[in-house]
């Protein structure tokens, strides 16, 4: 059954070709985009739903989560706004009540925080392992996630359980366990950063996982300066992610690479960093991404539409910038080419706002601006099932 | 007819002797709160409502806003973000936009925000004149705020409008324009900055405000340091609002004064100012209120949640103190007790979060976490009417 979804006042398109239009109207077929152009040059369909001139753009493709996880961490939260540092090692509770979980629990939490992501636009989701750190728990999470979101990554090497040794440990990620959660996962990720795996470690996951034929990305730069960025550079990685602390050498290096630089303005916030060098990175002809980073700890956040005005009011970003940042440097960083776009044969993931433009997300911040989205062609009810949290 | 919200978790009330309770209930009667306590002692009641452990505190009291307007300065804020500074400039393009607008188009504007505030929880909402600066058209905003939110401030002395000689501009304010208003407003407020008004002028306005027994509060120390705050505390103003930029005076004098320091964050960033140092007021003895100044220029938002997330992430506020300052901080600064705060007798204004912490609104920054809204017992449904936007 066809949609013609009309009387778009902007059409963000991201396609180079079709630009950005006004008075615009696009047409959903069998959850693909069929059509995009002029109102008055629209197709009949069986269904039209006029927008009245709202704008319309792609789905948010949210390319770094952590949302298998059980527990939360708002003391943690409270204290560091209260002046304690963020380390690595919050990681360890998340983990403890992660094993904890049944997979009931786990897939009910992760349910709850995509649908939460998906009322508020976001129609493409990456989300990680790194909870488990046992074989058979990091299994279990890529198995739930792989029935949740659109792109599972093995994150084994997320940090060293304690009581472990390192370098056994990392034999363990490159092997049995990467052994056992390869079928459920397109990607691998490393936290290359101190307190979690040095560069060495980190090099021995990346090279086992593209021996294995698997994506690679990596967290780095994320607290301090270090070798993430040249890592992932060197080896090819879609996406290298946080990118905080840069040299001049680090964002050459990505500048003159197919490697993501994905920003996370809302975990810098969230840990008290500086906020990500955007600015230098656009100038310097990098590809920047923005995404979430949604997890317990670190960034406790599923909205978008946040670290997009952060990203505008803060980072010198422009909302041009930020929004294809969300969208196609999302789908980018992900290696796809049917989100993050609309264009005919793309998938049919759009959100029409409750504003005349794209400039509100940034103009209006905080203000819940989500008037209808469809995900796939389906516009879903928002009705995301019990949460973790409420159950007495 | 009385209704108990029940199974409260965490329940946040601002009133000194009742505290912080868990695993509470709040009941609700004739538009005023009947009784709070612990859940096992609840009175029965006619209705019951259980809110399965989530958070529930007072809804926001939004202190300052200039909602009576009509247009929309987007482009004016692309180009601040592309460099251009803010200046009290733009606002002649709001004031030209207003004094063009129907009666209804004023009105329907001011619903539609005044809706999206309280769907974001805002119960008790102060807005301003302003945008007219002609007799008839300040007399007329006066006049459609008091149709619609519950505190109306009379601000005559926004800008000086163009063609019109400063200290003739002020005789107007200070004589028939203040009694064309007087009527309708209880609060009477000046824009004391470079490009607006200097002290001598503001001084003027608040004793002719003072003279009619109205309320006087101020903006000032938005742009650069100058004498708004200094002048708000000598003449006892309930507020001195923005408070960006501080002498050691400035703080000291507030600290020693029954004039709460407004913060506007939303404004500070939207404006590319330094946030204002609530950390200096608090720890000498200040009263801080947060409001989000929400208005066409220089802060188009609505939402007191991001104003709470960013104080605690970025200006040193902690979760207890922005909350506070967002409610009962926004009650003192227009000097009401029945509002900000859950005791027998207050008005029926809660919110009830989806989560199960107030932490959650610094903690997820961003994320919608209302899960519902009574205002003076009402359970509104948030349809907040037709948009100026969308009017094609
Ligand atoms: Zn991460
Ligand atoms: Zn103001």
């Amino acid at each position: 059954m066809a949609i013609v979804i009309d009387g778009i006042g902007e059409l963000t398109t991201n396609d180079p070709e079709i630009g950005r239009l006004t008075d615009a109207a696009v047409v959903l077929d069998g959850g693909r985009i069929a059509w995009v152009g002029p109102s008055e040059a629209a197709p009949a369909a069986d269904e039209r739903v006029d927008v009245e001139g709202r704008a319309a753009l792609p789905g948010w493709v949210d390319s770094h989560t952590h949302l298998v996880f059980a527990g939360d961490r708002t003391s943690e939260f409270a204290a560091r706004m209260a002046g304690k540092p963020y380390t690595a090692g919050g990681i360890g509770v998340t983990v403890e009540a992660t094993r904890a979980a049944s997979d009931e629990q786990l897939a009910a939490n992760l349910r709850w925080h995509a649908g939460e992501a998906l009322s508020q636009g976001t129609t493409c989701l990456e989300t990680k392992t790194g909870y488990g750190l046992s074989v058979v728990d990091e299994v279990r999470s890529a198995r739930i996630a792989a029935e949740v979101v659109d792109e599972v990554t093995f994150l084994g090497a997320h940090v060293v359980p304690p009581g472990t040794e390192p370098e056994s440990y990392v034999d363990l990620v490159c092997g049995e366990m990467m052994d056992a959660t390869a079928d459920l996962v397109r990607w691998v990720d490393v936290f290359c950063e101190q307190g979690a795996f040095d560069e060495a470690q980190s090099e021995r996951v990346l090279c086992a996982a593209a021996a294995r034929g698997l994506g690679i990305r990596v967290h780095g730069n994320q607290l301090g300066r270090g070798p993430g960025v040249q890592l992932a550079v060197r080896h090819g990685a879609a996406s290298v992610d946080h990118c905080t602390y840069l040299t001049g050498d680090d964002v050459a290096a990505l500048a003159d690479s197919d490697t993501v630089a994905t920003l996370l303005p809302a975990c810098d916030l969230s840990t008290r960093q500086p906020l990500a060098p955007a600015r230098r990175l656009l100038d310097a002809g990098a590809v920047v991404a923005l995404a979430s980073n949604a997890n317990p700890g670190s960034s406790y956040t599923t909205s978008m539409a946040f670290c997009i005005a952060t990203a505008v009011l803060q980072m010198g970003m422009s909302v041009e910038e930020a929004v294809w940042a969300a969208t196609a440097g999302g789908a980018r960083a992900l290696r796809r080419d049917d989100v993050g776009v609309l264009r005919p044969g793309a998938r049919a993931d759009l959100q029409v706002l409750n504003a005349p433009s794209v400039t509100h997300l940034a103009y209006r911040p905080g203000v819940p601006l989500i008037w209808a989205v469809w995900r796939g062609g389906i516009h879903p009810m928002f009705n995301y099932g019990p949460s973790a949290f409420f159950t007495r």
